[in-house]
């Protein structure tokens, strides 16, 4: 049998160079989209639609869903909530439909809409979706959300610790240098996600915004074994 | 003083958003376009002129230029030589104007065009480059050619060795993940740069070629202490 493969691209404006239409993709978006999805899921959501521009999330008002969002990092005025995970727990999403959208996440889903199946992948999924990635007949592709289309670090390690599981299988070729360097950096970073990212862009932006509590929470493996899966648009519990 | 900045690029694709304009772009193409460009200057080279396609070049055989380029990594018919670096030493090279067109080496340098000023660098000019840079009033940007636009390993260790010398001066900013990232990959790299390039994807590549003399080479720093740098199109020894 020929071996899967895993890859991983750093920005959502590269993802035609991977040629996603046959492939899985795990879109990431750490700090915070994805890890609010899995939140959200975990605590008992019935559905996501995840939308590009304001615009689109509005109409869903009238639906009854709950609207969330942001844009560098802020919650959209009148949104029901931002993108802090701690805006999805509890009630205030249990059985709820969500719209969403926010600067890199959403956007990352939209740009991966060839791909042959999508999954959302955050640290708080990590096991559980490694695990299911396994027993998958398709080549795997993780698609960082980066910052407006930059690379950046936490989406970086997800994608590393994702293809580190995966090549422990022994059943996975690596030819993509994009994710040899992933799990370089998870592995020089897996005892101390918090301190690694210290110096990081995107965690010094959101430092302003006082969300120490919000990172602490995102770089927490394994408090969320869901998997999101996007189904004719939206994204529901697999 | 406002300190400098130096981030690092991982795609031609991407440079669009690190606004090259006001700043210094280093291009590099570490297997094997610009060591083979730094050697051609240490050999006594006069100019090289950097096109994007195969058709470009060709006019310059009858101005008594030599004609080198490579796609996918072998050499152009009829062209005098392909992108080896030992195809660029010695008498070959000695006064001569060079026309020179590659798979990723030369496209870059064509996407950084918009820069305030473009210079080349490999492991090969590392030390004189990181001291030019130093002594420049400008930011600076690190972009990797890649390979077709993709991520590669090679280019990265360079450009993280590049942003390790400017670091070390606690003169520049580093607020960019990809800059960050690069210099954790250098720092792991660099007691064994070819060990750790073993499985990288282009290695893999360029196995299939027979060159392994010419990647050791391009990853022995400091044999060519020149600075290549491009004035109205065309590159000449700074």
């Amino acid at each position: 049998m020929v071996n899967r493969s895993v890859e991983v691209c750093f920005s959502p404006s590269l993802i035609h160079l991977f040629e996603p239409a046959h492939k899985i993709v795990v879109v990431i978006d750490v700090l915070r989209a994805t890890s609010s999805i899995c939140t959200a899921f975990a605590h008992g959501a019935n559905s996501i639609v995840p939308v590009a521009n304001i615009e689109d999330a509005l109409p869903y008002r009238d639906k009854n869903y709950l609207l969330a969002g942001e844009r560098n990092g802020v919650k959209i005025e009148d949104f029901d909530m931002g993108n802090s995970p701690f805006s999805f727990m509890g009630d205030a999403v249990k059985g709820r439909n969500i719209a969403i959208t926010t600067t890199n996440g959403t956007q990352a889903i939209h740009a991966a809409k060839e791909a042959k199946k999508i999954v959302i992948g955050s640290f708080l999924n990590l096991d559980v979706l490694a695990d299911c990635l396994m027993n998958q007949d398709a080549d795997i592709l993780c698609l960082c959300s980066g910052w407006k289309n930059k690379f950046n670090l936490e989406d970086t390690l997800l994608a590393g610790a994702v293809v580190n599981k995966l090549h422990a299988l022994n059943k996975f070729n690596i030819d993509c240098d994009s994710a040899l360097a992933s799990e370089h950096l998870y592995l020089l970073a897996k005892d101390n996600l918090f301190a690694f990212l210290e110096n990081s862009s995107h965690r010094n932006r959101l430092k302003r915004l006082n969300i120490e509590k919000d990172i602490a929470y995102c770089l927490t493996p394994n408090t969320c074994p869901v998997i999101p899966v996007l189904e004719n648009g939206v994204l529901v519990k697999l």
